[in-house]
């Protein structure tokens, strides 16, 4: 047995007689409501903010509850390993995305349960699961060797999920707070259970709500359709141009800072990939994005606009002949490094609201709290540590990958402390985050815990040279 | 005094001294929640039913309830004038438009109120008002004079607002009792409250649904976008591109059926009519639908496609940022006299269908109960006899017009009854019928009561030849 395994197995161990207890204290933190973008669950955040705030002080960490414009965020430090030792700063989030549709969960999104290996429950991936087994890897090397062989701190915010605008507003205020010598945000995940991986970027977002408003009150579709320019027929005619037959976005302006991919970076990502199979695992073909570029180029590297929602009109059982006076949409561009996502938004806005056909009126809210994408390089000291610790818990030499979503904070938290930025986790695609029967498997739960304490004890070595 | 003027003043007085009562059973008949399309009103519109059914007989009129696959028709007859005198079908509905969005009315849509001149409620126009007058005229000349100078029936059928598919249905069966020489429906209106006008026609329609699907469940749109075809992208570029730049329907075959206007047809409908009125009473310009024609032209003579409900995706407050499995919508067509509305149905069905973007489904559902446009001719003699009356009443020449919505089972019940059809009413495009705050004249009310009265008077006179 080599060292590596030796290691490993004396983690393994340590977990599996304190399996029960952990999914226990899981299910307990899935419990909290912590919906963040519905001010109805406002307590529920605060409420999962301080039981998590106690669970690290009964660790041995400090853990200070910090205030924002928004929900707070929970800061915790353990600094015993002493200033000649590196600092590690570990990202996550308590809030979680609304339940809607709830009608489409086969069981209650707030009290979880296992089936088939899978914890179904809302955030039990996205990100309850991912920090909740590093919470557990930073317990067990506390508990089996009395410290941790580098300093740790966690931020923990409850505004993910809503563009984390709190989070941001006391970022510069926080600056010596925060300092580290690594960011690990762990977030993110694979592209198959078995397969290894770090994260080296990520698109950056920006959303927007859109009203097209038409007649002061809503009209009956005989006696005005025909006359009445239907607010719905505007929104679906906006929404429509925003991309061209082959998938290109049509916004003026929109690819002018979007860097061609390079003959590199088009070979460094070009897995197989199997549009037979994504249609198994979701049920329809990839057949979205830009004609021009490969499906993970279109998930990775290329930026998009997506409608994430719209309503107007009747939408009840049976029918109403009405033309309706406003209709609504949602929509969010996700985009590359080069671009400004809060430039991007103003653009998507402009052309939509100088697109709109007379006689109708269409205004375009940007909201605040946009993210820029990321991307770190593969040498980096704490990407290596975490490439070590993949391989040695999945037996495969680690693969670099991108991620298609976005982490708004994460560029402004890694300036913020100073720190090398790396992103880590077990999410898979077929984990239903933001959506009906959100899961999160037990083995990978294990994996993460292995992975995360071996990544600290790897850390935790003296440097080779 | 001339005699018209003598017969007029004394209905007026007569009115006069009964509006407290009148307007007291109105507010009674109003209070019924009789929501048709909505399966949880189905013992409010039973009841209607009921009330009006008794209201009927105590007024002397043998009342009937016909069951049919739906919510049932009321039939009532009073034929005391003899076989040698002329029999009316007068026609309306009991049942309502739904009153979502709820919010934007300024008072309950089932307890009436009036506020400056105008009674609001559910129902207020369409068809309460309009039936409710007309039974009102009917009482006054049984009360006054012990008989009435013609024969008369009602038909008041339940599911007008969700497409009659229920009296459709028993129309055969009940040709015999339906049996009549004029057919006037009543559930039109005019362009102004003080011009007398005569409708002389309509537009069919025919409704549906549309579903657009994607993958199996919900997606996240980092993950995903710009990989999956986005349904609510598929359901914007299907919708809008069910018209060209001019507002022309490109539907193939839509046109195929549809006469162009004679010069005639365009001479009798070139009404004065001013954009900026429009935009007064409705707080837009009628820039909708095909730049071809005059806004009277688009609302009264050529077909239409207009989409009366879209949802998909998170449209509550925040923000999700959810690529939906599937996104739907509600569209109708209005058709013109040549045009089949089934057929209609079917060829936007199958454009949608096959217009569907790959990777993404689109099913259409066209709902039974479509019906025919329709048209009168302005000579026969219950269209000059209405056209007398209104004139009595509103002291200006009766224009002729046509109305933009649709009776579905009018085609229909001519045909079974034998009948010579008109279209009459006091309804305005102003009312709201539909929407939020549907409302209805005190004035027009006694308008409408005074113009059926002295319809049935003049029908009743011996004809001149």
């Amino acid at each position: 047995m080599t060292a590596q395994s030796t290691a490993v197995s004396s983690l393994d161990d340590y977990y599996s007689r304190h399996e029960a207890e952990i999914l226990e204290h899981f299910f307990t933190f899935l419990r909290f409501k912590s919906v963040s973008s519905e001010p109805e669950y406002k307590k529920e955040c605060a409420a999962c903010l301080s039981w998590l705030q106690g669970y690290l002080a009964d660790m041995g960490f400090e853990a200070e509850r910090w205030e924002t414009t928004g929900h707070p965020t929970l800061f915790a430090s353990w600094m015993g390993a002493g200033a000649n030792k590196p600092t590690l700063l570990l990202y996550g989030h308590y809030d979680v995305q609304p339940v809607d549709p709830i009608e489409l969960w086969d069981s209650d999104p707030f009290e979880p349960e296992i089936r088939d290996g899978q914890v179904y429950a809302r955030g039990a991936c996205d990100n309850k699961g991912q920090i909740f087994y590093a919470i557990q890897a930073l317990r067990a090397l506390l508990e089996r060797d009395g410290q941790l062989p580098i300093n740790v701190k966690l931020v923990i915010e409850g505004e993910e999920e809503m563009g984390s605008a709190g989070l941001q507003g006391i970022l510069e205020a926080r600056r010596e707070d925060l300092r580290a010598d690594y960011l690990a945000i762990v977030d993110v995940g694979l592209t198959a259970a078995d397969q290894p991986a770090v994260t080296l970027g990520f698109r950056g977002i920006v959303t927007m709500d859109v009203v097209v408003k038409g007649t002061l009150g809503d009209l009956h579709s005989g006696s005005h359709g025909g006359m009445a320019y239907n607010p719905l027929h505007g929104l679906s005619e906006l929404i429509a141009g925003l991309r061209d037959e082959s998938g290109r976005v049509t916004v003026p302006g929109f690819y002018d800072d979007v860097d061609e991919l390079s003959a590199d970076e088009r070979a460094r990502y070009a897995f197989d990939f199997e549009d037979a199979n994504y249609e198994r695992d979701f049920g329809a073909k990839p057949t979205g994005g830009e004609r021009a570029y490969t499906a993970i180029e279109r998930q990775w590297i290329r930026p998009t606009v997506e409608c994430n929602g719209i309503i107007g009109g009747y939408t009840g059982d049976g029918f109403k002949t009405v033309i309706p006076a406003e209709a609504r949409a949602k929509l969010s561009c996700r985009t590359v490094p080069s671009q400004d996502p809060a430039k991007v938004g103003q653009l998507v806005a402009k052309a939509l609201e100088e697109r709109c056909p007379a006689g109708l009126r269409c205004s375009v809210t940007v909201h605040p709290g946009s993210g820029a994408a990321m991307r770190s390089g593969p040498d980096s000291r704490v990407v290596q540590a975490f490439a070590e610790a993949y391989s040695e818990v999945l037996h495969k030499p680690c693969q670099y990958i991108l991620c298609g979503g976005s982490i708004p904070i994460t560029a402004d938290l890694a300036q913020a402390s100073g720190s090398e930025i790396v992103l880590v986790g077990y999410h898979l695609d077929s984990d239903n985050i933001h959506a009906p029967n959100e899961h999160f498997g037990v083995q990978r739960m294990r994996h993460g815990f292995l992975t995360i304490a071996r990544t600290i004890e790897i850390l935790g070595k003296p440097t080779g040279t």
